[in-house]
């Protein structure tokens, strides 16, 4: 009963943590759909922002559960989010029964069903909704959503998660969110390799890139990375390529994403051959000078000739 | 001057040479549209075929050359390739000046460019033009040619070519056509093992794979293999995974196509990490029971548990 | 103080964790060093075994830390560490300030690094010590231990591990040993399958099994795959290569052993190419009939000739 | 008959083509045996280098041919070999019946194959013959010969051999030569590549270098490159990590051998997949500044840490 009163409730307060990039502009949102803000961050600046745009701000996790019964968490990684759920200051030290906890983050999905256990214990709802897109989709409220959770709590997920992106798509019980945006972005990564060794070896073997990109995009090639992010300089505009491999999606977050698809099989025993080497493969670039360039710069990390 | 006259000339009779599985439907294709066909192939019993269908049958390459000044070949492999054109009665030992040689065969652009000088001494001019599509598209007339040529002779060829055909591409020099083939199927290699090791993983990790297909397909991890030859059986109607990886294409002949891209990688000094680690695995794959079957079927290999 | 004068303490009763294939010979060299042993295990059969032998047995972890200040564990993976040492009846439930714990089991370092802490809080040492060498070094006490923990109670552990073990390496702190461990049978991983391939490349070369591998053994592709464990059959004598793959080091364990590797190398974000995909190679043979057999069976594996 | 009484025939004129850094130690090696030396190169400081220390240069292959019925040729790679051969002034163009042709040069075995077929038609004897061991060893008549060809001819190559070597190993049929060097440098690169990972993964996991190749160097992992040519800096004296990588085996030079072993495999139909990955890896170093290094710097390029 009190799950049902509280998701129907809207426009009450909903609880923020996770301030950054992706979560200023999320719960700005939020915001501008008219949910009161309580919210909280690590680092005071992050705090500062959001209250000059009409959130209120706590100190910690667990003042925000005090406060409000839908908890929106957007976090680095698997430790940041075992720390503000069950930390000394952590949301279950405060939480009231029946609250919902949607976790953005994109972590392990071991440990999203570890938070879920923990949640239940305390009589509140655990949901994992981890996004795609990036700090533009965000602002622009256009993220897509995977969430994983009992099916009876979607619909009030979904009511939160709509003012913040285009597409929110239910996938199973809890974890199961996870598993679809590590699932795609493992898939993103060998076809962005695929697509740079394809387009180097076509260079190289006198092909002009347009009209191997071409060729690839009418035929069985045809990926996301040869059709809408290609790697190579001049072949499409309004692309991280066309522009020095600045913005997008950093090599480093790729790097962190196919260190969860990893993990996940080396647990589930699952064997991913090209998926570990593709994750080996950004690894290394992390620290040849790549990581903050886009994933798509593995064009440019391959393709560079001997002597030069 | 004879080159124009000839390439003008239609109706005039074609030369066919190697009547395998593919060669047979081409042949027959150009016969539909009123070429008179001067054919030949090292089995009696496909020479008989197509002669039962109104072609005239000849005894060597030797032969076809002396009686068609455009001929197209649709080979194994390299070692035919360069028998049928240079060897004791090959094309080239009676091949009449101007002549127009096509050759549809999938090889190494390297052996391309060395038929094409060999016919060059003879005045004649040689282009490639692999194919994509299957026995299916061959039969239908709808297969893409990707050709590699001196530009001023496209015309001529595509003439023949669009008899078999329903894209023809031109693809720039000699070899392009070869070098665009053998790119398109790499990264269709890689798309697919990456497909079927991110399906299998998804499965495990608790996703429905009709879900995980809808999603990756409206996300960044969308190819071709997720979106029209999804390789897990119960996703997709009408594709091999759904026929128990019967038809389509064998992965002997993927292996077979990634050993052409391995070699022309390594002979020009290219990294391709993923479509070297595909040719070893579907190399590995031949040698465990699914050389026949389609090479979608790595989704099998890979999926299958431990203890079953 | 109380430290020293167990440590100094010998012929006290010393507990035993985990009395499977290896712990069993494990525990009755000890017995056979004049100690008295206080056992438990989950399996009641087994209980039973060390009985008959001498041991004392109890029911729990946390009973064997109520009787006995030095205690060994040796347990297949990680979650039964976990348990066996924070349970509800875990050993640190009833641990007494200064008891010496050596883990014996192979798992991940951050376990052995958290159980440490754990102890510590207790007033309890822990030290990590995995062994290579089989059952048969078990129960000849040929064990190598490598450990890891606190400098000073090395002596402690040594006095113990020299009992079961022919060599035993002090390799730093906690967890110091078991990196030691996986770092090992990560070499031992590649070298295995790149001496697999190697040799089978060879031979379908036309090379003799025995020459090459007399060749590599005096060059510098040598490695003990090559000159002590040789995977193919016919080369060398009393290894699993000349008794159809039996007996040895299971393929399940090395993927195991390279699950492990594969984790501390992401969470460290160190670049492991070919452990990645020594990994995937051996996570693959074991869905695939070579679970069982030994590591070496993997030159099986890859030299089955396609169409056989 | 006339090939017995040569190959009985010391010190007669032995002919030498390819005066490079290896070639030329080595002819000087005959020269302090006694043999005359006709020798040539493409380069005339070679020629004039050699003509000093009293060998007798001609001008091109054909000219040795001419001069000398026991030949040996230390080239680059294999179009070399084929140029010097079958070229218009190569060998094949004035080879005396019953000569003995030794190529030591590190090529493609089915290249040796056809020379020997070439040799042959011409009533000469080829031997496929190529070195390890680098310029020290060569200056110092301490190479290893890996030699394929007819048995019967063997003890007439030796004889030369020994001048140069310090080991002759008779491996097979012509070709086997170079499939004994190819395949102990394939073993040797997944050795090097492999310690690299291993040590780099022991040192971020907290273990001293030293202490860890002491420990796989007494376990299972031990290896040439972890015994012998420890890739990490302070590990081991007088090898290429303790002098910045200078000297040595350079990672260009193990690229190609990669190379051939790739061709061979592929060719051969035989999967190689850590050989392959370690090609792929060697072949981004070289476009990575690592060309000229000692292929040992792998350990440099895969340790580098993120954000340095």
């Amino acid at each position: 009963a009190s799950l049902s009163s509280r998701s129907m409730a809207s426009k009450t307060p909903v609880g923020f943590i996770g301030l950054g990039n992706m979560g200023t502009p999320m719960a700005k949102n939020l915001l501008k759909n008219g949910y009161p803000i309580i919210a909280t961050d690590v680092f005071p600046e992050s705090r500062k922002e959001l209250q000059d745009t009409g959130a209120q701000v706590v100190d910690s996790p667990a003042d925000v559960a005090e406060k409000a019964d839908r908890i929106i968490t957007m976090l680095p990684s698997s430790p940041n989010v075992i720390e503000v759920y069950t930390g000394p200051n952590g949301i279950l030290k405060k939480v009231k029964k029946g609250t919902l906890l949607i976790d953005s983050s994109t972590i392990d999905p071991a440990v999203s069903r570890e938070m879920a256990l923990a949640a239940e214990k305390m009589g509140a709802v655990f949901m994992d909704a981890p996004v795609s897109g990036g700090v533009g989709a965000a602002s622009l409220a256009k993220l897509t959503f995977m969430v994983g959770g009992v099916e009876e709590e979607y619909q009030a997920a979904q009511e939160l998660l709509t003012c913040m992106g285009a597409n929110v798509v239910y996938c199973g019980q809890v974890g199961t969110g996870q598993a679809a945006k590590i699932c795609n972005n493992m898939l993103l990564a060998i076809g962005m390799i695929g697509t740079a060794e394809t387009m180097n070896l076509g260079i190289r073997l006198g092909l002009d890139p347009k009209l191997l990109a071409k060729i690839l995009n009418m035929s069985s090639g045809r990926c996301w990375s040869s059709d809408t992010y290609n790697p190579v300089p001049g072949v499409m505009e309004g692309v991280p390529s066309a522009n020095n491999y600045q913005g997008g999606f950093g090599t480093t977050l790729m790097a962190k994403d196919l260190g969860l698809a990893q993990n996940t099989a080396t647990n589930t025993k699952t064997p991913i051959p090209l998926g570990s080497l593709a994750h080996q493969i950004f690894r290394v670039m992390c620290s040849r000078g790549y990581a903050n360039k886009d994933f798509s710069s593995v064009f440019q990390f391959l393709r560079e000739e001997e002597g030069q």
